[in-house]
């Protein structure tokens, strides 16, 4: 019954195999292998396009680099105000782009209001130094809130950035969970509406290591790769990432390992609405479910093992908690068993 | 024959196994599982103290970090100017360490000679603030030329940083070649003489990606949990990191994998030695060779399938070389196979 | 009727003459002459304790550089959401205090409410790296609402900041301006109520450019010397510094200015009281005034020759306007005069 | 007997002046009053050319922002050992351009060596990450040696940075006493010799603080004004800075001024030369001159009051100087009489 995040899972066996696979043998250094350039080939099948592809540790650092990619002096990132690079990246962003600043836009359950948006990239007139000046949009997909932006709403941000003629960069942590969640391809999630620069997570859904910041216009690389071994991001031995990203892409592992993870988080929100002991803050459309139990309920779980943590109550929820409820994330993964869920949901109603 | 770099090299199957085994189950995240600790715990005791440990994915960005930490406006680093941090890190230590400065010292074989880096400490006369300040030394082992600075050298670098009250740091991006060159034991060659805090490198020396920080004096520790977090090195799932080091340090085979290295380097360096057509340039302590062959030479080498890098001709040598010959260097691995330093030595001798 | 902002007037005679009367003859330079000392030992009488005193160039020099001596990765400066350092300072803080982040604090009139402090600067456990970690306090004195902090609000601000631990910064723009407003001596507005650091402002008041960051405990100087340098912000004649403010403390000018412009704040502002064309949005303090007028009257006013700012109508007031009424912003400085006062209450009561 | 430094001077009665008759009245802030504009014009003059035109609070700042606006991640900027940028702005440059390296290239006398700046800039093969990247070449006229690059030396200098398409900057914190030294014009000695950006000092001829980053090819302004605000160095009431330049332009006093300091320079010059007791170390080009005195004969001079720094033997002066003589440095300024020249030839003959 672990429910913490979905990184408390390991790695899928396939993608272990394929690290075991690919140890033997000397190969160029710091992203110049043959698996390398497989591995690059196989994004520019997936996204339906050239894309130039760096691979990096952290998604904080892919997010990071993007933003330092396109840094202004006194520059604003919209985000949403509960955005991970806003929220839990302990000013790597700023780091990153030496100084931009981090510039929230609310919206509920986790996505921008477009309408927010706009009137936050407004208030920086051109040319008013004393403001500063924007610099990009990024949005995250699937969202910190567990939703997902349909590919309409995709367009709706991604036009605002486009008529201020700002980068648009999606942080895609969970983007495996989000696509199946639409049943679109990466190429209609991503840069057929708009995006510019993709923060593509391949650690969260089943690999140990394995993040890639792809541009969609391979033209503005720039200089990509001296940001990237400056911010030390350049691993020597990469291909111990492509041989990650080789078994997650090889015949759609990376699609049916999210399909599984939302599969669990389905059942579990399903059992969870069923419960007369149980609610969900609103609704989940990808891995990751906002459950709202009595905290006493809550503490029996716990105490019968499962994990999962205690959440801030957004402000959009204040008051429509009773006194004696909590709000709870509950996380699934490729790994989540049907067992555990079906445990978590029987002590839910046994509490 | 590939003696391009020790990083072309790609993981021990012991360390691949080790992620293989790793791989199922749920663990926290961010550096608090239970194999976190116990690499922890089998780093302490290889260093005979407890210390403080902090994964990271590249060696440059353990430099950097170290740096970052003991960062002061107008900073020097005093270090030898073909080091590492200098000469290949395109900047990285500047941005952790938020533009302080790398300071070349001269000296011989890529060790810094010890009355050099006095008078280059004393060109910063305290309080005045033109010329910026001293802030950390750093010494590089093995170092970049494959030699191994002796005990007692360390001891009279470290000398004159405890002098100047600048902490010491040492690159061991190759610290069991070095290790094992001097028959030493890891606290002998670091804190017993001196060093503060020292890049562990495992990477280059049969792992995929296993480097850490390791802080000799864990009451300093200071903010480096969020420096590191804000340089996007902090990964989700560390076990990856700890199984590869666990697996590392288990039984020495990190000492057995050096020890191997090392002698194949001795292997070419003694047939290099015997030959008529070739030479070293400087004595080789570790698994890096500098040798003298002539250009033509070289170039049937190449053509036979070895691959080595040609090097510049650093000062000290100038004027040395036959107009005909080059200098080119030579690494071996825990996985060079004593048949390809023969057939190397082959081809040398035929050319 | 120029009421742009207290910076648009230039320099006061007495401040020019000085100037004149240091030019001749030579002097130690880079803050070492005999008249840099003299002033800050009339600086340290005006604050009747021993000070630490460092010329700067601008406000917002002065107000990055105390960032930058307490600055920590993944740090936040905990600020009102309208003050200078985050709305108007076009990223210096960031950039001096190499990211980190203005966190917004809200609260009426320009003032930070001390709960809503609270209640943000817990947001951030300590040892969560994720979010990052308080740095420091910082409160605008005069804020940029026109408002003063009163003695024991300032203590409420500084007794947060003590219970975690945090530096206290006031920004000091518009310090005189307050001070006169309070009828409180400098030590009594500032180290007395807990302030550690001090944006010490003489430009908005008469000087032409004249700031000071002030540390009340010398001891934490560090290495504000080397940071001051490295910002390019140690002039070479600092004389030019010293002899403003060495005309601008003598027989407390500086107060009898700053008296001035409140006076020719409270005149506009019982004129506009009395009015009934116009209102104030809220009290004026000191020599900033909000008032609200119909946008037809505005348009008059400023075809007579009036100049003033539109201003953006915060939160608190939203609703509270009329469709064609605008919320403006007026200045006073010490080169106002009554009879511009009182040509603008003439327009407004004709308009 | 003042020859310690041209900052030691005050500010030239007509620039005082100047700040006096500017006092009065209300004008637009931050760098857009009619007096700015004026002088921005006559600029344009001097340098017969439509000029971007930045004031700045101090020439490191100049330096540094010049730096900012063309930086690179991994960069190198190529200027001399000893220029100031890389001697003695204590990081400023690093900072402002977040963490380029100044890449130090030797020549005698001050002056870069063409053949090593190109050998130099050669070391960064495109594309080769680990080193880092060629960013930008400067050069300091007048140098730090108090020689004077004559315009064909400009041009070699100049014709390398283009053949690599690196940007060219001049630190021109001695611009004038350089111009009136090789009796060019401002255009000749700047941009028809191939310079970019130029760092115009006014501050160590005769002003206060006056000193401006002057961009020649105006369309490539790009986030000056950002940067410069988020340096802290946009000045409120700008007009202060217009009004020195204003009377330093005027009738050609900044040319004036520059030739009264070479002229007591060369005063100096002639007299040691003819002395048996001092020689110059080598040529002096315009206000600064390098003696070699016997350290005793030093002493004694300072005694009588005489003020100037004992200066480090460069290396190439190493083994020239006897035991009991030491390297010294004289600068003369606007404000030099010659009285004080001979006063101290006097002490020399008599020493």
């Amino acid at each position: 019954m672990i429910f913490s995040s979905d990184n408390w899972a390991g790695a899928h066996p396939l993608i272990a195999e394929s690290l075991v696979k690919a140890a033997p043998g000397f190969a160029p250094a710091y992203g110049t292998s043959p698996l390398d350039r497989r591995v690059e080939a196989m994004l520019a099948e997936v996204f339906e396009r050239e894309v130039a592809v760096f691979f990096v540790g952290t998604g904080t650092a892919a997010n990071s680099l993007a933003f330092a990619s396109v840094t202004r002096p006194g520059g604003h990132v919209f985000c949403h105000r509960e955005a991970h690079v806003n929220a839990d990246e302990c000013g790597a962003p700023e780091f990153f782009s030496l100084g931009a600043r981090m510039a929230p836009v609310d919206g509920a359950f986790g996505k921008m209001d477009p309408e927010r948006l706009e009137a936050e990239i407004k208030r920086f007139p051109p040319g008013f130094v004393h403001a500063g000046q924007p610099m990009a949009v990024t949005l995250t997909q699937a969202t910190e809130a567990g939703t997902v932006y349909t590919l309409d709403e995709i367009s709706a941000i991604s036009d605002i950035a486009k008529r201020y003629n700002l980068p648009l960069h999606m942080d895609g942590a969970r983007f495996a969970n989000a696509l199946v969640a639409l049943d679109a391809t990466p190429a209609e999630m991503t840069w057929k509406r708009g995006v510019d620069i993709l923060s593509f997570g391949g650690t969260k859904n089943g690999c140990w290591c394995a993040e890639a910041l792809i541009l969609f216009d391979p033209a503005k690389t720039g200089d990509m790769p001296y940001l990237r071994k400056r911010s030390a991001q350049l691993f020597s031995k990469t291909r111990f990432v492509s041989a990650q990203l080789e078994a997650y892409l090889d015949k759609d592992l990376w699609l049916d390992l999210a399909r599984h993870a939302n599969a669990m988080a389905k059942r579990l929100a399903d059992g969870i609405s069923d419960s007369n002991s149980a609610r969900l803050a609103w609704p989940s459309n990808a891995n990751e479910l906002f459950v709202i139990l009595k905290t006493a309920n809550a503490e029996a779980l716990k105490e019968k093992g499962a994990l999962f943590y205690d959440w801030p109550v957004p402000h959009a929820l204040a008051g429509t908690l009773a006194a004696d409820e909590g709000l709870y994330r509950l996380v699934t993964s490729f790994a989540t068993e049907p067992a555990d869920v079906d445990a978590f949901l029987e002590g839910c109603r046994s509490a």
